[in-house]
C-alpha cells in the first residue's frame, strides 16, 4: 500500500494528501487555500497560477521530485504561447499532483489579496468585494425540458460555483438571451452578494469568458464637494479619482440653509435631489473617461455622507433634520440599485450601498471614519476630528466610543472669510509671520516656493495669488496670535499697538494685510476682524464638541488626536493647537488620516465583511447631542479665547510662548465689544 | 385550589384553560384560533367580534354562567354607541374570561374566511392574501437614542405583531415621516409578505387607524383582451371587473405576428411593451373609477398571460419564442413592483406577482388554469381546454398531468372569419338549422329571443345584427354538418345538392346565407367555404393537441372535458363534439369552467400559499411540445374531417346521427381540392 502524495501550500502552510492526478486547484479548494479562479478550472482564466518548488524541504519533511507535477499539457502550452506564462509558473487547474510537492501561491493568484491602503499606517484592505465575476457554461434550451434561460443559468451557477439564490433585475434579463447565444452558452456573470441575506443579484452578463475589469465607486458626498475613487473590484487598485462641486450649493452654502430651502420651497428637496444625482452622474462619466473605461462596467457604488446629504441623495425631505429631535427617516445602512436612485451613468443594475448614519447630526461619513480609523480598537484614547462644513468627532478606545457633531460652519473651508476661497491653485495654503518684523511670507497651491524665495513671482505667474484657503486661514490666525498681532480674546491690534503698518484700520476694527496685489491688478488679501470672529466661532464649536465628549468619557485629556478630512491633511498640528481647535496633546500625537471617510467608503467597497462590521459598530457608538447639552454653551464660550480662556495647554506651552497682549484694554472700537462691555 | 376557567371556541373546537381576566382575543391567539384583529387588541378595529354562548353544553361538558365574561366596558359601550354592535356580540379584545365559556367566532371575524368562488363547483378560496393591514403605535424619536423613524416603526411591528424583516421602498420612505407625525405616532401599515423569504415590504402607510379597504388586481392579460378583477384584499370580494382591448393588436393580430413585428422592427418589442403597460394603466384607472376607489389603494396585482404576453409585459424581447426551441428568458414565477414594470396608475409600491410559465408555448395563463381547475387532484382523467387565440391543454389526474399548447389561431374567436366579429351586442352567438327545411334561426348577443320569435326585430333594433362571434361560428358549422349542408370533409354543397337556396355559389365554392340584411341596410352574414377551412384548421389543431396528450398518457379516451376561457363558457358541448373539437365523452361530462385563468389569478391574489403551490405544480407538469412531435401532423390531418376521419365518436353517435353526404364526388370546384386530388 502506498500513501497518496502530500501537497503543501505556501505561504498558508496548509497541507493534505491527494490521489495521484488531482489538479492543484482541486487540492487547494479542498484545503481552503486561497487560490483564485474565474473560469472554474477550465484553463481559460489563468487566475490560478502557482509556483511549484522542487528539491529538499527539511522544514516540511519532504523531498520534491522534478516530476512531482504532471508535464505541461496542451492548455498550458497554448496559454504560454499566446499570453506568456511567467517562468516557473503553472496553471493550477491543469497541473496535477504526481508525488509530494510544495506549491507557492503568488500574491496575484490569491482571491483575498491584501491591498496596502496607505503607507502612513500600513493598514491593509483585504479584497473580498460584494461583486465578483464568474464564468459559467450554461445548458442549451431543450424543448423537452422547457425551463427558461435564467433558470438554466442559475442551475449552472449552482452546479459550477455552488451559488444559489440568484435574482436578475429586468434590465439584465433583457440582455440574457442575446448574450447567452452570442457566447455559445458560455458567459461571464457579475454577481453581487447581499451581506445580510447572502442572496446574489445578477448585475451583468458578458458573452464567453470576459476578463475586462469591473469597477466600483467609493463616493464621499460632501456638502461642498463630491469626491469619488474608481476601484478595480478584483485588485482593489484605484484606477482614477475625481471630484466635482456639489451643485446643491446654489440652494444654500451650508446644510441648514439647504434644509431651510426645502422647508420654504415646495418641491425644493426634490430639486436638490435631482441636482446632486445629476452631479454624481457627471462625476461618474468624468471618472470613467479619465480611466478610459466603459461606465457600464461600474457595477457598484458605496456612499458616505452626512445625514442631510444622505436624505437628499435617496430622495427624502430633510426637514426633520433641521429641528429637534433631528429624527432621521432611516438610520440603518441601505442597499439599493442605481436605477432606484435615478443614477443613469453607471450600470443600470449597479448595486448601491450607503453606510449607516449614527444620529441625526452624525452621518454615514462619520460611520465611514469609524470604519477606517477604528477608534473602538484603539489601545489609547483617541479623538478623531473630521473637519468639513460640519465637524464630526469620535472619542474612544477599546472600552467605549462616543460621537457627536459640531456646527463649525464653513469658515474652516475658507467660506465666509473675506479673502477666502476653496483650495485651488493660487490659494494661500501656508503662512508664516516673523514675530519681530511682523512681516508675512506664504506659499500658494501650485508652487513649492515661499513668497520670499527667488523665482516665486515667476512660479506663480500662471495661477496668480487669488485668496486664502481653509488651511491658510488657520495658519494665518495662529501666526497672528504668535506674532502678537492678535490678542487672546481675538482682537487685532492697530498699527501703533502692534508696530506694523500691515495692521490697517477698517472701520472701527483692524485688518492684517498679507498680500497687496492691487498695483499688479491682483487682489488685496487681508485677515479682517470679521474673519477672526468666524474662525473663533468655528474653532470654539469644534473644541466644545471635543470637551463635551471628554466630559461624557469623564477625562480631562486625550492621548491622541487624528485629523481626518482633506482639510485635516493640510493643517499643521502646531497651528491647530495654537488656535485651540483641538485639545492639548504632544504635537507628535496629532496625526492626519487624510480622507478617512473616503477610505471608509473604499473599505466597504472592497470588503463585504466590513459592511456587517460597521453596521454593528454604529450601534455600539454612544451619540452625544450637542444641541441639547447645556454644558456645550459653557464650553463654547470658554473656547472663544485663543487658545482657550480656562484650559491650560501644557504641551503647547512647551513649544510655543504666546505673547501676552491685550488690545481690548485700549478701547479698540467695537470689534471686541462683547468682552469689553462685560468687563466694563 | 381552583382550576382556571375552560375556554372553548366554535366552530374550531379548540379549547384551553386561561386565568380569570384573560381577554378572549389573547386566549384565541394562544390556541391558534382564527380570530381577526387589525389594531392588535386596542379596541379600535372591532374586527375581533365574538359571540359568547350561555347555558348547558353537554357536548362540551360545561355549564356557562351568565357572568362567564366580564361586563361591558367603556370601549365596548362607546363602540356600540357610535357604530353599533350586533346583539349578542362582544369585542374579543375587551371581554375577559371569568369562568368556563363557549365562544363562537362568526365567519366575518375570521382572518382566513372562505369566499365562495362560484356556485357551480362550490370551490372556495381561503383568504390569506400576501398584503395585509396592521395598526401600530410607534415610539417617538429621542435625541438620546437617535434611531430612524423606519427603525422605530420596524421595532413596533416586531413588538406588537412579531413581524421582522421589513423593508421599505424609497417611495414609501418619502411618506414615512409626515404620516407618522400626522397620525401622532400611530399608523396603519400595509405589509406585503414574500411567499419565499417570508420577508415583508412596507407597501404603504396611513396615519392613525385606517380601515379603508385595500385592493388587489387579478389581471388576465390576453392577446386580444386584458381583463381585470378588483378584489378587496380583506374580504376577497370582487369590487369591480373591467376589460380593455389589448392595444398590441395594432402590431399583429396573433402572437406570432407580434413576435415577427419585434423581429422586423428595431425597438418593436419595446413599443409593444409600452402599449400594453399603458393599457393596463388605463384599465386600472377605469376599474378604480367604476368601484369609486383611490387607485393608490390598489396595493397588489397578479398577472396571468401566455409566454409572449409575459415577455412583452416585463419588457423582454419575445424573439426566441418565435422559433425552436422556443426558449423562455425566464420560466419561474416573478415578484416585482409596479414601478419596475412601469405601471403608474396603481400604488407606486404595489407588488406584482406573475405566475410561472410552464413552457415556451404554455404560459402563466395555463398555470393559472391548473391552479384553478386542479387536474392533479382529479380522481378521473380530465382534459382541460383553454380556448383563446392559442389553445392550451391540460390532461391529467392524480397520477400525472400533461400540458401542451396548440396553434388554433384566432378563428374560434371569430377572427379571420368572413362575417366574424368579437363577442359584442349584435353578434350571432347561437344558431340552429332545421335539418328538413335547412332554414336557420339564431340569437344575437343582447337579446334572449330567437330570430323567429315574435318581437325579435324590435328587440335587436338597438344593436342590429352585425356579424357572428366565436361561439356562433362553431354552432353554425356544426349545425350545417348536422343539417347535411356540409359533408364530413368540410365541403359546402350547392343549392341543388343540399336542396336550399341559402347555399349560394361564391366563385368555385359555396356559402351558406344565415342572414341577409342588405335590403335593410344591414350586413349579409354567411358562412363561406373559407370560413369552414379556418374552423377546420383550428379544430384540427385543438383535437390533435388533445390526442397527442392522450398518446403520451397512453389512453384512447378521457373521462371528462373542461372548457375554460370566456369562449368555453359560451359554446355548446354538443356542437363542439359534432365539430370534433374535443374527444368524444358523454355530453354531461363536458363542463364549462368559465374564465379559469382569471380565477387562478384571483386565487393567487387571495391566498399566498397558492403561489407556492402553483410554483411546485408547474414543475410536476410534463410538457409536450406539439411543434416537434411527428405524430402531431398525423393527428392534425385525421382531425380535419368533421367530426373525424378515423376516430369513432360513440357518445356523439348516441345522440346525433350525422347525414352521410359527400359533396366532393360531384367535383365541386377547388374548395375540397386537397382531398380530391389525393383521391383522384
Amino acid at each position: 500500500m502506498t500513501t497518496d502524495p502530500l501537497v503543501i501550500f505556501t505561504p498558508s502552510g496548509k497541507r493534505g494528501r491527494f490521489p495521484v492526478g488531482t489538479p492543484v486547484l482541486t487540492a487547494a479548494r479542498q484545503l481552503g487555500v486561497d487560490l483564485d479562479s474565474v473560469c472554474g478550472g477550465r484553463g481559460i482564466c489563468s487566475k490560478c497560477q502557482i509556483t511549484p518548488s522542487y528539491g529538499e524541504f527539511p522544514k516540511h519533511g519532504v523531498h520534491v521530485a522534478d516530476d512531482a507535477l504532471s508535464e505541461w499539457n496542451a492548455v498550458e502550452e497554448r496559454y504560454d504561447r499566446v499570453r506568456g506564462l511567467t517562468k516557473g509558473r503553472r496553471l493550477g487547474c491543469q497541473a496535477t499532483v504526481q508525488s509530494d510537492i510544495v506549491i507557492d501561491v503568488p500574491a496575484e493568484s490569491q482571491v483575498h489579496r491584501q491591498v496596502v491602503r496607505k503607507a502612513a499606517t500600513q493598514r491593509d484592505i483585504v479584497m473580498d468585494p460584494a461583486t465578483k465575476l464568474y464564468y459559467v457554461e450554461v445548458q442549451e434550451p431543450d424543448m423537452h425540458e422547457p425551463s427558461g434561460d435564467l433558470e438554466r443559468l442559475c442551475k449552472a451557477l449552482k452546479d459550477q460555483w455552488q451559488i444559489e439564490g440568484v435574482a436578475a433585475p429586468l434590465s439584465v434579463m433583457r440582455k440574457l438571451q442575446p448574450v447567452l447565444r452570442k457566447g455559445g452558452w458560455k458567459a461571464t456573470v457579475a454577481l453581487h452578494k447581499d451581506h445580510h441575506s447572502k442572496d446574489h443579484t445578477l448585475v451583468d452578463i458578458y458573452p464567453g469568458f470576459d476578463e475586462t475589469p469591473v469597477y466600483g465607486l467609493a463616493i464621499d458626498l460632501g456638502s461642498t464637494t463630491v469626491a469619488a475613487h474608481l476601484c478595480d473590484l478584483r485588485t482593489g487598485l484605484v484606477a482614477a479619482s475625481a471630484g466635482i462641486m456639489n451643485p446643491q450649493i446654489r440652494f444654500g452654502e451650508d446644510l441648514m440653509s439647504r434644509v431651510s430651502y426645502a422647508m420654504m420651497n415646495k418641491g425644493g428637496d426634490q430639486e436638490m435631489t435631482r441636482a446632486v444625482r445629476e452631479a454624481i452622474d457627471q462625476l461618474t462619466k468624468d471618472i470613467a473617461l479619465e480611466a478610459d473605461i466603459d461606465p457600464a462596467r461600474i457595477l457598484e457604488a458605496v456612499f458616505v455622507c452626512n445625514p442631510v446629504m444622505h436624505h437628499l441623495l435617496i430622495g427624502l425631505d430633510p426637514v426633520e433634520l433641521g429641528q429637534a429631535p433631528f429624527a432621521l427617516a432611516t438610520s440603518d445602512a441601505m442597499s439599493l440599485t442605481s436605477t432606484e436612485l435615478g443614477l443613469g451613468a453607471m450600470n443600470a443594475a449597479a448595486q448601491i450601498y450607503i453606510l449607516p448614519c449614527i444620529a441625526g447630526h452624525v452621518g454615514a461619513d462619520c460611520a465611514a471614519v469609524a470604519l477606517s480609523e477604528e477608534p473602538g480598537k484603539s489601545e489609547d484614547l483617541v479623538l478623531i476630528v473630521d473637519v468639513g462644513t460640519n465637524a464630526e468627532l469620535l472619542l474612544g478606545n477599546k472600552t467605549r466610543v462616543l460621537a457627536c457633531s459640531s456646527p463649525t460652519g464653513p469658515a474652516f473651508e475658507g467660506a465666509q472669510i473675506s479673502s477666502g476661497q476653496r483650495a485651488a491653485p493660487g490659494a494661500i495654503e501656508r503662512i508664516e509671520i516673523d514675530p519681530v518684523t511682523k512681516e508675512p511670507r506664504f506659499r500658494v497651491i501650485g508652487s513649492d516656493l515661499w513668497s520670499d524665495d527667488e523665482g516665486f513671482a515667476e512660479a506663480t505667474k500662471g495661477t496668480g495669488i487669488s485668496g486664502i484657503c481653509g488651511s491658510g486661514i488657520i495658519e494665518a490666525v495662529a501666526e497672528m496670535r504668535m506674532a502678537g498681532i492678535l490678542d487672546a480674546s481675538g482682537l487685532i491690534g492697530s498699527a501703533e499697538m502692534t508696530g506694523t503698518p500691515r495692521c490697517e484700520a477698517r472701520g472701527r476694527t483692524h485688518e492684517y494685510v498679507i498680500y497687496d496685489g492691487i498695483a499688479n491688478g491682483g487682489p488685496r488679501i487681508t485677515v479682517t476682524q470679521g474673519d477672526i470672529r468666524a474662525i473663533q466661532l468655528a474653532k470654539s464649536a469644534l473644541y466644545a464638541g471635543a470637551r463635551l465628549l471628554m466630559d461624557e468619557m469623564n477625562v480631562e485629556t486625550v492621548d491622541r488626536v487624528v485629523l481626518a478630512g482633506a482639510f485635516g491633511a493640510h493643517i499643521s498640528a502646531k497651528h491647530a493647537m495654537v488656535l485651540g481647535m483641538i485639545p492639548d496633546v504632544p504635537l507628535e500625537k496629532v496625526q492626519s488620516a487624510g480622507n478617512a471617510a473616503g477610505t471608509g467608503a473604499r473599505i466597504a467597497l472592497s470588503n463585504i465583511g466590513a459592511r456587517s462590521d460597521i453596521e454593528q459598530i454604529v450601534h455600539q457608538i454612544t451619540k452625544v447631542e450637542t444641541a441639547i447639552e447645556p454644558k456645550f454653551q459653557e464650553h463654547f464660550v470658554n473656547a472663544n479665547a485663543i487658545p482657550h480662556a480656562t484650559d491650560t495647554f501644557p504641551n503647547l506651552s512647551g513649544i510655543v510662548t504666546l505673547p501676552v497682549v491685550d488690545y481690548n484694554q485700549k478701547n479698540q472700537g467695537d470689534g471686541g465689544g462683547g468682552r469689553r462691555r462685560r468687563r466694563g
